[in-house]
Protein backbone atom coordinates (compact mmCIF):
# COMPACT_ATOMS: atom_id res chain seq x y z
CA UNK A 1 0.00 0.00 0.00
CA UNK A 2 1.78 3.45 -0.66
CA UNK A 3 0.13 6.18 1.18
CA UNK A 4 1.61 9.82 -0.21
CA UNK A 5 0.40 12.38 1.73
CA UNK A 6 -1.42 13.27 4.98
CA UNK A 7 -4.68 14.53 2.92
CA UNK A 8 -6.82 15.86 5.80
CA UNK A 9 -7.02 15.95 9.39
CA UNK A 10 -10.71 16.05 10.69
CA UNK A 11 -11.80 17.80 13.58
CA UNK A 12 -15.03 17.95 15.33
CA UNK A 13 -15.80 21.45 16.94
CA UNK A 14 -19.21 23.01 18.33
CA UNK A 15 -19.20 26.09 16.72
CA UNK A 16 -18.07 26.24 13.17
CA UNK A 17 -17.87 29.88 12.47
CA UNK A 18 -16.19 30.60 16.18
CA UNK A 19 -13.85 27.54 15.30
CA UNK A 20 -13.39 29.17 11.30
CA UNK A 21 -12.28 32.42 13.15
CA UNK A 22 -10.01 30.80 15.08
CA UNK A 23 -7.68 29.16 12.61
CA UNK A 24 -8.16 32.43 10.08
CA UNK A 25 -7.16 35.40 12.67
CA UNK A 26 -5.29 33.31 15.38
CA UNK A 27 -3.34 31.30 13.64
CA UNK A 28 -3.60 32.72 9.95
CA UNK A 29 -4.60 30.01 7.49
CA UNK A 30 -7.86 30.72 5.18
CA UNK A 31 -11.05 29.15 5.01
CA UNK A 32 -11.32 28.21 1.51
CA UNK A 33 -14.87 26.29 1.40
CA UNK A 34 -17.76 25.52 3.48
CA UNK A 35 -19.70 22.84 2.59
CA UNK A 36 -22.20 20.61 4.08
CA UNK A 37 -22.30 16.76 3.37
CA UNK A 38 -25.72 15.44 4.71
CA UNK A 39 -25.93 11.87 4.64
CA UNK A 40 -22.43 12.58 7.01
CA UNK A 41 -24.95 15.18 9.06
CA UNK A 42 -22.16 17.98 9.02
CA UNK A 43 -20.81 20.86 8.30
CA UNK A 44 -17.44 21.60 7.30
CA UNK A 45 -14.82 23.97 6.74
CA UNK A 46 -11.48 23.91 4.63
CA UNK A 47 -8.20 24.76 5.40
CA UNK A 48 -5.06 24.12 3.56
CA UNK A 49 -1.65 24.20 5.03
CA UNK A 50 1.43 21.96 2.50
CA UNK A 51 0.08 19.44 1.62
CA UNK A 52 -2.39 18.53 3.70
CA UNK A 53 -6.11 20.12 4.55
CA UNK A 54 -7.80 20.65 8.10
CA UNK A 55 -11.02 20.16 7.96
CA UNK A 56 -13.59 21.30 10.62
CA UNK A 57 -16.36 19.45 11.46
CA UNK A 58 -19.77 21.03 13.01
CA UNK A 59 -22.42 18.49 13.25
CA UNK A 60 -26.05 19.04 12.11
CA UNK A 61 -27.81 16.37 13.90
CA UNK A 62 -26.77 15.28 17.94
CA UNK A 63 -27.54 11.91 16.82
CA UNK A 64 -24.79 12.14 13.64
CA UNK A 65 -21.53 10.50 14.18
CA UNK A 66 -19.97 13.71 15.01
CA UNK A 67 -22.35 15.07 17.75
CA UNK A 68 -21.84 11.62 19.49
CA UNK A 69 -18.12 11.73 19.41
CA UNK A 70 -18.54 15.35 20.69
CA UNK A 71 -20.75 14.04 23.36
CA UNK A 72 -18.87 11.31 24.14
CA UNK A 73 -14.42 12.73 24.12
CA UNK A 74 -15.75 16.80 23.83
CA UNK A 75 -13.76 19.30 20.82
CA UNK A 76 -10.93 17.17 19.27
CA UNK A 77 -9.41 15.47 16.39
CA UNK A 78 -11.77 12.90 14.95
CA UNK A 79 -9.94 11.52 12.63
CA UNK A 80 -6.72 11.32 9.82
CA UNK A 81 -7.35 10.62 6.69
CA UNK A 82 -4.23 9.55 4.40
CA UNK A 83 -3.65 10.02 0.41
CA UNK A 84 -3.38 6.56 -1.30
CA UNK A 85 -2.75 5.34 -4.64
CA UNK A 86 -4.85 2.65 -5.78
CA UNK A 87 -7.83 3.05 -2.99
CA UNK A 88 -9.78 -0.26 -4.18
CA UNK A 89 -6.66 -2.85 -4.17
CA UNK A 90 -5.47 -0.98 -0.48
CA UNK A 91 -8.80 -1.94 1.01
CA UNK A 92 -8.12 -5.62 -0.45
CA UNK A 93 -4.63 -5.66 1.46
CA UNK A 94 -6.12 -4.56 4.26
CA UNK A 95 -8.82 -6.92 4.87
CA UNK A 96 -6.41 -9.60 4.39
CA UNK A 97 -4.17 -8.16 6.59
CA UNK A 98 -7.26 -8.59 9.01
CA UNK A 99 -8.29 -5.01 9.23
CA UNK A 100 -11.53 -3.77 10.28
CA UNK A 101 -12.99 -1.78 7.33
CA UNK A 102 -16.11 0.36 8.14
CA UNK A 103 -16.29 0.74 4.05
CA UNK A 104 -15.95 -2.40 2.43
CA UNK A 105 -16.06 -0.59 -1.04
CA UNK A 106 -14.89 3.36 -1.33
CA UNK A 107 -17.80 5.90 -1.42
CA UNK A 108 -17.56 9.67 -2.26
CA UNK A 109 -16.79 12.23 0.02
CA UNK A 110 -16.32 15.60 0.41
CA UNK A 111 -14.62 17.41 -2.50
CA UNK A 112 -15.24 14.18 -4.55
CA UNK A 113 -12.83 12.18 -3.62
CA UNK A 114 -13.16 8.53 -3.20
CA UNK A 115 -12.69 7.75 0.64
CA UNK A 116 -13.59 4.45 2.80
CA UNK A 117 -12.83 4.35 6.59
CA UNK A 118 -11.02 2.00 8.60
CA UNK A 119 -12.69 0.55 12.33
CA UNK A 120 -10.31 2.26 15.38
CA UNK A 121 -10.69 -0.76 17.02
CA UNK A 122 -7.76 -2.08 14.29
CA UNK A 123 -6.14 1.59 13.98
CA UNK A 124 -4.63 1.65 17.68
CA UNK A 125 -8.37 4.34 18.23
CA UNK A 126 -7.60 6.44 15.71
CA UNK A 127 -10.33 6.11 13.06
CA UNK A 128 -8.59 6.58 9.69
CA UNK A 129 -9.52 7.07 6.43
CA UNK A 130 -8.12 6.13 3.10
CA UNK A 131 -8.24 9.03 0.14
CA UNK A 132 -8.05 9.03 -3.31
CA UNK A 133 -8.23 11.83 -5.66
CA UNK A 134 -8.86 10.13 -8.97
CA UNK A 135 -9.53 13.69 -11.06
CA UNK A 136 -5.88 14.08 -10.04
CA UNK A 137 -4.31 10.77 -11.66
CA UNK B 1 1.82 34.39 12.22
CA UNK B 2 3.57 32.23 9.32
CA UNK B 3 2.91 28.43 9.54
CA UNK B 4 4.51 26.81 7.05
CA UNK B 5 3.32 23.12 7.56
CA UNK B 6 1.93 20.64 9.55
CA UNK B 7 5.22 19.24 11.61
CA UNK B 8 3.73 16.48 13.36
CA UNK B 9 0.25 14.61 14.81
CA UNK B 10 0.92 13.01 17.81
CA UNK B 11 -1.19 10.03 19.09
CA UNK B 12 -1.27 8.77 22.33
CA UNK B 13 -0.97 4.51 22.01
CA UNK B 14 -1.15 2.46 24.99
CA UNK B 15 1.49 0.15 23.22
CA UNK B 16 4.08 1.72 21.49
CA UNK B 17 5.38 -1.76 20.02
CA UNK B 18 1.88 -2.56 18.66
CA UNK B 19 1.35 0.76 17.25
CA UNK B 20 4.63 0.80 15.36
CA UNK B 21 3.70 -2.58 14.05
CA UNK B 22 0.58 -1.27 12.59
CA UNK B 23 2.13 1.62 11.40
CA UNK B 24 4.96 -0.18 9.77
CA UNK B 25 3.46 -3.56 8.57
CA UNK B 26 -0.59 -2.18 7.66
CA UNK B 27 -0.16 1.23 6.38
CA UNK B 28 3.57 0.85 5.19
CA UNK B 29 5.50 3.24 6.82
CA UNK B 30 8.69 3.01 8.01
CA UNK B 31 9.56 3.85 11.68
CA UNK B 32 13.03 5.52 11.74
CA UNK B 33 13.26 7.06 15.73
CA UNK B 34 12.43 5.68 18.99
CA UNK B 35 13.22 8.17 21.66
CA UNK B 36 12.63 8.53 25.58
CA UNK B 37 11.50 12.41 26.67
CA UNK B 38 12.03 11.72 30.40
CA UNK B 39 10.28 14.97 31.50
CA UNK B 40 7.30 14.35 29.64
CA UNK B 41 7.13 10.90 30.82
CA UNK B 42 6.74 9.36 27.13
CA UNK B 43 8.19 7.15 24.70
CA UNK B 44 7.88 7.77 21.49
CA UNK B 45 8.11 6.88 17.49
CA UNK B 46 8.55 8.81 14.79
CA UNK B 47 7.30 8.43 10.99
CA UNK B 48 7.37 10.51 8.20
CA UNK B 49 4.96 11.24 5.28
CA UNK B 50 5.29 13.93 2.93
CA UNK B 51 5.96 17.07 4.75
CA UNK B 52 4.32 15.42 8.19
CA UNK B 53 5.53 13.72 11.35
CA UNK B 54 3.81 11.15 13.06
CA UNK B 55 4.68 11.18 16.16
CA UNK B 56 3.83 7.76 18.52
CA UNK B 57 3.50 8.31 22.45
CA UNK B 58 3.08 6.07 25.50
CA UNK B 59 3.49 7.11 28.57
CA UNK B 60 6.10 5.88 30.93
CA UNK B 61 3.77 6.86 33.30
CA UNK B 62 0.27 6.77 34.40
CA UNK B 63 0.46 9.97 35.74
CA UNK B 64 2.07 11.63 33.15
CA UNK B 65 0.20 13.76 30.70
CA UNK B 66 -0.14 10.56 27.64
CA UNK B 67 -1.33 8.15 30.74
CA UNK B 68 -3.69 10.86 32.01
CA UNK B 69 -5.29 11.69 28.30
CA UNK B 70 -5.32 7.42 28.06
CA UNK B 71 -7.44 7.48 31.48
CA UNK B 72 -10.25 10.34 30.41
CA UNK B 73 -10.29 9.78 26.07
CA UNK B 74 -8.74 6.73 25.45
CA UNK B 75 -6.20 5.88 22.44
CA UNK B 76 -6.18 8.92 19.94
CA UNK B 77 -4.56 11.74 18.42
CA UNK B 78 -3.32 13.92 21.30
CA UNK B 79 -1.66 17.06 19.34
CA UNK B 80 -1.02 18.54 16.73
CA UNK B 81 2.51 20.51 15.81
CA UNK B 82 2.24 23.33 13.32
CA UNK B 83 5.73 24.12 11.97
CA UNK B 84 6.17 28.51 12.22
CA UNK B 85 8.77 30.84 11.26
CA UNK B 86 9.91 33.09 14.47
CA UNK B 87 7.92 30.97 17.38
CA UNK B 88 9.24 33.57 19.85
CA UNK B 89 7.45 36.14 17.74
CA UNK B 90 4.18 33.76 17.22
CA UNK B 91 4.08 33.21 20.96
CA UNK B 92 4.21 37.24 21.72
CA UNK B 93 1.38 37.97 18.94
CA UNK B 94 -0.44 35.07 20.18
CA UNK B 95 -0.85 36.43 23.79
CA UNK B 96 -1.74 39.58 22.32
CA UNK B 97 -4.79 37.49 20.35
CA UNK B 98 -6.03 36.65 24.23
CA UNK B 99 -4.62 32.75 23.26
CA UNK B 100 -3.83 31.12 26.48
CA UNK B 101 -0.21 29.71 26.38
CA UNK B 102 1.07 26.48 28.13
CA UNK B 103 4.59 27.03 27.32
CA UNK B 104 5.16 31.32 27.78
CA UNK B 105 9.06 30.40 26.03
CA UNK B 106 9.60 28.08 23.65
CA UNK B 107 11.58 25.05 25.01
CA UNK B 108 13.62 22.16 23.45
CA UNK B 109 11.17 19.57 22.45
CA UNK B 110 11.68 15.85 20.59
CA UNK B 111 14.32 15.87 18.06
CA UNK B 112 16.03 19.45 18.99
CA UNK B 113 13.04 21.41 17.74
CA UNK B 114 12.14 24.52 19.61
CA UNK B 115 8.60 23.89 20.88
CA UNK B 116 5.46 25.28 22.84
CA UNK B 117 1.79 24.42 23.77
CA UNK B 118 -1.20 26.53 23.28
CA UNK B 119 -3.71 25.69 25.70
CA UNK B 120 -6.66 23.93 24.29
CA UNK B 121 -9.40 25.94 26.37
CA UNK B 122 -7.94 28.66 23.50
CA UNK B 123 -7.78 25.95 20.62
CA UNK B 124 -11.22 24.39 20.64
CA UNK B 125 -10.15 21.56 22.63
CA UNK B 126 -7.32 20.94 20.27
CA UNK B 127 -3.73 21.11 22.32
CA UNK B 128 -1.74 22.77 19.57
CA UNK B 129 1.38 22.94 19.53
CA UNK B 130 4.25 25.35 17.94
CA UNK B 131 7.70 24.39 16.44
CA UNK B 132 10.57 25.88 14.74
CA UNK B 133 13.48 23.66 13.63
CA UNK B 134 16.55 26.18 14.19
CA UNK B 135 19.12 23.90 13.02
CA UNK B 136 17.09 24.67 9.42
CA UNK B 137 16.89 28.30 9.22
Amino acid sequence: MKLTHIEHIGIAVKNLDESIRFYEDVLGLACYAVEEVKDQKVKTAFFKLGDTKIELLESTDPGGPIGKFIEKKGEGVHHLAFAVDGIEKALVTLQEKGIQLVDQQPRKGAEGLDIAFLHPKSTGGVLTELCEDKNKS
